[in-house]
Parts: C-alpha cells; structure tokens; sequence
C-alpha cells in the first residue's frame, strides 16, 4: 500500500515535469514557426497541444484518486492540491505557444515579426523556452535556488515586453496597424507563458519551504 | 462531526459565489473607468483587486484543511477540487479587471477607446458582467441549464472580440498604433475573463453531471 502511494505521488510529479517539457518545446518550437514564418511547424505546435490537455486531464483525475484512495495529509495533501494547480499553469502554457503558432498560421506566408523587431522577439521566445526547462528541473529537482532564480530570470522577460511598445509608438514605425496589433499579442502571449512558469516556481517554493516566494527571499536577503 | 462538515463546504461555495460577485463588481467598474475615463474608479478597482486575491488564498487553505480533516471522497472530493481550480479562475477575473482599470488609469484624462468603438466596448464590458452575475448564480443554485446557456452567451464575446480588428486594420483608422494597442489589450482581457467564467460554468456542468459540457450538450441536441 505504501509503495503504490508514493508510485502514485511520483507518477504526479512525472506527469508535471512530462507537461512542462512538451510546453517548452512547444514555445520553442512556436518561435520559430513565428520568426521563419514556417507553415508546417505552426501546424505541428497547433496539433500537439492536445497532448498536453490530455496530460493535464489524466494528471487531474490521478490526482482525485489519489486523494480518495490514500487520504493524505499534511505536505503530501499539499503536493497533491499544489500539482492540481501546477498542471493547469502548464496547461495555460501549451495555449499559449499554440497562439503563438496560430498566428505565425494565420498571417503565413507574411511574416508576424517586422526585421527591426526580430531580435527582441527572437529573445523573448529563446527565454520562455529557458524559463520552461528551468520550470522542469524545479518539478524535478524540488530545488529552492533554482526556483527563485527563475523568479530573477522572468524580470528579462517583462523588461523585453517593455521595449517592444516604444518601438510601436514610434512615430517611424512603417509596418501599420495590423502588425503593431500582431506584436501586442505575440509580446502577451510570452509574457503570459513566463508568468505561468513563475507561478509554478512559486509554488514549489512554498510547498518546500512553507512561506510565499517573496516571503522567503526577503528573509534571506542581507540587511542593507 | 458531520454538521461541520456541511458547513465547511457550504463555506467553499460562498467563498465562491462571494468572489464572482466581486470579479463582476470589478469588471463593471473597470468598464466604467476605461470608457469615462475615471481615474477614481480606476484606482478602486485596483485597490480592490487584493481583496479578491485575499479570498482566494483563504478558500485555498480552507480546501485543504477540509480535504486534511474530512477526508471527503467521490462527489465532495470533486467539489472540493473543482472549488479550487474554479477559485483560480475567478481569481484571474479580478486580475483581468484590474488591468482593463489600470490601462483606463495609464491613459488618464485621455480616453483609451475612440468613439467608433465604444459601443463595441461597452457591450463587451457590460456582457463580461452579465457573465459573472450568470456564473455566482451557477455557483449558488448548481443549475446546469443555466451553465450551459452562459457558455452560449459566451460565442457573442468572441463576435464582439473580432469586430474590433477589422476597426483596426481599417485604412480610415485614425487613432494612430498606440490606440490600436491599447483596444487591443482590452479586446483580450474582456475576452479571457469571459473565457474564465465559461471554465467555472464548465466544471459545475461536469460536477452536477459527470460529463463534459460539450459531451452534454450534445447527447442532449436532438437528432438533425
């Protein structure tokens, strides 16, 4: 009995790292379905997404059984409703890179991305796939470090979204209306999937250490 | 044992319905803020956005205490795990409402919506009320009819959301890209909030019924 339960909780914490893999590929991939204007890997990313929705439904009806058959407590309850809420954060993060992906679909064979904003896209797409690995090594790893790094390495990721409304406000900005809006979504839609990663690194924060991430970090920083 | 036990999942749905009617409260008042352009109300909506995420943090804890304690198994443990993924849908709704008032305060005194689209807007603020009001009433009364029917009520969000990029990709648009911008992101976070109602809509349908809602609604169509 013991042993099938920690299988069980194990099986869990595989099924996070599985759906954080498949999420980071699939933001990978996006970004260059995105910035190639590549047809067949959009449509690759769009399809494979159902993959990580049947994970995330498997992972949720594991997890009742789990707490039906085996009633845990204490930090194992917590792990338990802790991947219920990690699993739809990596959920949200397969919708997102198929955004991605079905706007490189959409505007296919234009480009999304205009050339003086390809760098900064380029960025923001190679950080959410690294943001998503790191997200993989935390489920792995349970690592506190690392998770809070991952907090650190998310402020890239907003001030690259910052940078992208200067340039879409500039008064030389020659790629028109539907490419600014186009922009908009691509930058949210990055921003969204790093947020969702940090949520997950959040929460293993807590379920390791008990306290809320910002929490924890205060108390280690040194007094100025 | 029992009686507390009742109790403390009557509380989960309150918690619930309590935090829809804040959600809608918020998005009405967003709504308001961004088309009068009232830096008043939009810094109320922001200010009030904690209270919605207090809820949330406490419903959580209150979940897992009952899970803990009462070892809830078959329809109760689906509702306590339901109560959880919809807390976080809610949740989001607050945040969705406080960034349609932050923009509204970014803007402030100029208006963030041009005059030939604030009509599109208001319905669509006005229906992401209706759609919170819709969804605390799932909540309170479990009627599956009336979930089903905010999921139709949902299809006109997604009409309202793509009358807005036709506006924008206009060759009279006059507002220049950051308006384009900004319309965008309201387009999107009225968007999402609706799509987070229909969520918590779809999982009472799967709560009370077992099914899917889409498996549901369609065993119940009559043949064509």
């Amino acid at each position: 009995m013991r042993k099938a339960y920690h299988e069980e909780l194990t099986a869990l914490s595989d099924g996070l790292v599985e759906m954080a893999r498949l999420a980071g590929s699939a933001i990978g991939r996006a970004s260059t379905a995105l910035l190639d204007a590549d047809l067949q890997v959009a449509e690759g990313v769009i399809a494979a997404d159902v993959k990580i929705d049947d994970l995330q439904r498997d992972l949720e009806d594991r997890a009742i059984a789990l707490l039906a058959r085996q009633q845990p407590v204490a930090t194992d309850l917590r792990t338990v409703v802790a991947s219920l809420r990690m699993s739809a954060d990596l959920e949200r993060c397969g919708d997102l890179a198929r955004h991605v992906a079905q706007l490189a679909r959409l505007r296919y064979p234009e480009h999304v991305v205009p050339d003086d904003l390809h760098r900064t896209v380029l960025e923001m797409g190679q950080l959410a796939q690294r943001l998503m690995a790191q997200t993989a090594e935390v489920l792995l790893t349970k690592d506190v470090d690392a998770a809070l790094q991952l907090e650190q390495d998310d402020d890239r990721m907003d001030e690259l979204h910052r940078m992208i409304f200067p340039h879409l406000m500039d008064d030389r900005w020659q790629h028109g209306v539907e490419t600014a809006v186009d922009v908009t979504l691509v930058g949210r839609y990055y921003e969204r999937f790093a947020d969702h990663a940090v949520s997950v690194a959040r929460r293993m924060v807590y379920l390791v250490t008990g306290e809320y991430a910002d929490e924890y970090a205060d108390e280690r920083r040194p007094d100025p």
